[in-house]
């Protein structure tokens, strides 16, 4: 199994102005290839120590990865540094060159000196393609069969030039390794210690395929990983663990690989060919913008309101004043009239709605800060349910709306369940 | 200058499972402290490697600072790795070790021999207290004065530990040095390369404080970063460059240090008094979303009605079916229409509405996937702008609701701007 470093390049990194995502990415990618990344390191815009760091680990590995430092300014120094590190010196790529003149002649300006500059690559190299910017990154072989590998930092530049070049550049070279296939079961209404207590044996026995627990605001994520040779094998041995996991948490897997409650949601909405209206106070629009991240929302979303102040719940929702005025804002029956107020206006057949205490202030004995009750009104009765969320305003906010399209995922699944905070 | 690296501990980094958010808040704290991060490293938790790591850091540095690993598990690993790095061991820090039982009392749960490991602290360490859990930190030092700070990896518990001990310490052991305080211009309306066109001079000749531009979704940052032996010194410095800047940029920067643009259009309708309501189609709720993010936003911010659905945009808004059937849904008509809609049904006195295109189908070659048009309502008249708008939907969106406070920003700000996709 190959041995790779990466190594992002950047001041602004050291300065802890910028978060390395590359890093993460580039290892994520890595291990599926069946590549061990044995450590990643951060360097700043600084020729001497860059090359130091890919000399360093070099000495551990067999090949580094960089991302950064191939920009046309004087701070850009990836190339130089790997010429050092490398004792080669750097040639025009003649055929990459020729593509940012036709480029530069195709917007009408002048291609400066500096931009010249990034067609120049290590002599021997092999050229990585760069389909959305300027710099080409390159594979650099040392004299010992060691190589470094550098792309621009990027994010939109780096990612389809590791994807579609650098990958299939290792998976060449080393054959077909047993990389890493993960499976993520986003799991809702259950906390990490229930889901601990219910996949227990599973968890401490399994080595390969290999489960995680991780815990966001308001659902959880259980992941499988398996290592094969092969992706088909990889996936043949997640599939029994996987069903055995459902089985395990039936009725709160609610998808898989990124898949979120809106989506799941509107998809069952979709089927039965219910269009849904959202009565929003503590959450704010939050339910609605989760609702309309999903592309094509718009055949099953009707639409909402955000009902922020008591006079907008009376005005735009039809929530009788005398309701507000004896069980308040904050109350299942506020929160029932809203969802029955925004079925109405909205002529949606079901409808979903959210009122609590946000804060940091407005909170009371009787209703603390974290309060929520959200009810689901459908052609088939009326839910309600009500949450102590914990957090500071924003977490509330977020778990809130999560917990509303839980609830209703749930309902839509026809089965008893009720969202937990977790 | 002192000179430290960073190393996060964990194989969940390596396998680009995790981001690692803890190094750039270390090193923004150090470089606050005056303290030079020479590079950050990631290993996953293997005692061999975590030693050898903190080897070759301590060749490099004055010093090392880690996070994570000091957990309860057999996968923590840091303080054994720190033990064979420095050759010295591990015993139990009575004072901990007092405090962990009294607290493990307290919630009438047995302590266990792995929590018990927890107290234990490399021989003469400095303890950092850990007033958010269990696992005390530690600043090793080696005989040549060296040293190894270790800290949790959970954010919530490095974080005070860090700036509460462990920055605290490094000043005292250090004395009062020339630490990097920077000041952060939010831009709305100018993309970047007319702030760097409007800066230029500025920017090339700046070496301290210096100047740096960073492009967002819909806005810029401009950042003057000033280092000085302390806060007071830097902020002197940093003055005349913020006035200068501010006067260039004049009616553009509309907050500094974090804050939002929703932030400061409330700020800006609160002083007027005025109530602002939103009428959203292709944002969906996120206008609302960021305007409910602000604490005390119930004062000044009415509600909003997201009109998904052309029907909802005439019966909940008063969008009249002929307007919509003449120019469409997406149309300077419709805009106008919304806002004056929200402004009325809200009882506001000023409306802000958003519709377009989001994708990533639903365009036309007349009215194309990013068009948006966005109009405001106040007691001063109307006033309507059209976006061209790049990306995907989550990008058409979420500038679309940005530029939409642009505009509202811009009109209570009372100066002729109009929000420029940047």
């Amino acid at each position: 199994m190959p041995r790779v470093e990466i190594i992002a390049v950047g001041t602004e990194l050291l300065l802890g102005q910028l978060v390395d995502t590359n890093s993460p990415f580039i290892a994520s990618r890595l291990a599926q290839a069946g590549v061990d990344v044995y450590a990643t390191h951060a360097v700043g815009d600084n020729r001497a120590r860059i090359a130091a760091a890919i000399d360093a680990s070099l000495s551990r590995a067999d090949g580094v990865v960089t991302s950064g430092g191939l920009g046309p300014t004087v701070d850009d120094l990836t190339k130089e540094a790997v010429c050092d590190a490398l004792e080669v010196r750097c040639v025009p790529h003649a055929p990459t060159l020729a593509r940012m003149e036709a480029f530069f002649a195709s917007i009408g300006r002048p291609m400066r000196e500096n931009n010249r500059k990034q067609a120049d690559i290590p002599v021997g190299s092999v050229v990585l393609e760069n389909a959305r910017g300027t710099a080409p990154g390159f594979i650099a072989v040392r004299a010992d069969g060691k190589f470094v590998a550098c792309m621009p930092g990027v994010p939109h530049e780096m990612r389809p030039m590791l994807d579609e070049h650098l990958i299939p550049y290792l998976r060449q070279r080393y054959g077909s390794l047993p990389g890493v296939v993960t499976r993520v079961l986003h799991v809702t209404g259950l906390g990490e210690s229930e889901i601990d207590h219910r996949i227990d044996d599973l968890f401490r026995s399994a080595e390969n395929p290999k489960i995680a627990i991780l815990a966001h605001a308001g659902s959880c994520d259980v992941k499988i990983m398996a290592k094969a040779p092969a992706r088909e094998q990889a996936d043949a041995m997640i599939a029994p663990l996987e069903e055995e996991l459902r089985a395990r948490l039936r009725g709160h897997v609610f998808g898989a690989d990124g898949e979120t409650l809106a989506e799941r949601a509107l998809a069952l909405l979709r089927e039965r060919g219910w269009r849904l209206a959202t009565a929003e106070s503590c959450t704010g629009g939050r339910i609605a913008a989760a609702l309309t991240a999903v592309a094509g929302a718009s055949d099953v979303f009707a639409g909402g309101v955000v009902a922020y102040e008591n006079a907008a719940k009376s005005a735009l929702l039809g929530v009788d004043r005398a309701t507000l005025a004896a069980h308040g804002a904050v109350s299942e029956e506020a929160a029932r009239a809203m969802a029955r107020g925004a079925r109405e206006r909205f002529s949606a057949v079901a409808a979903l709605a959210a009122t609590g205490v946000a804060g940091p202030s407005g909170g009371s004995d009787e209703k603390p800060v974290g309060l929520v009750w959200l009810a689901v009104v459908t052609p088939r009765g009326e839910r309600s349910v009500r949450l102590q969320l914990p957090g500071g305003r924003e977490e509330v906010q977020a778990r809130a709306a999560q917990a509303s399209l839980s609830l209703l995922w749930g309902i839509m699944q026809d089965r008893e369940a009720s969202p937990q905070p977790s």
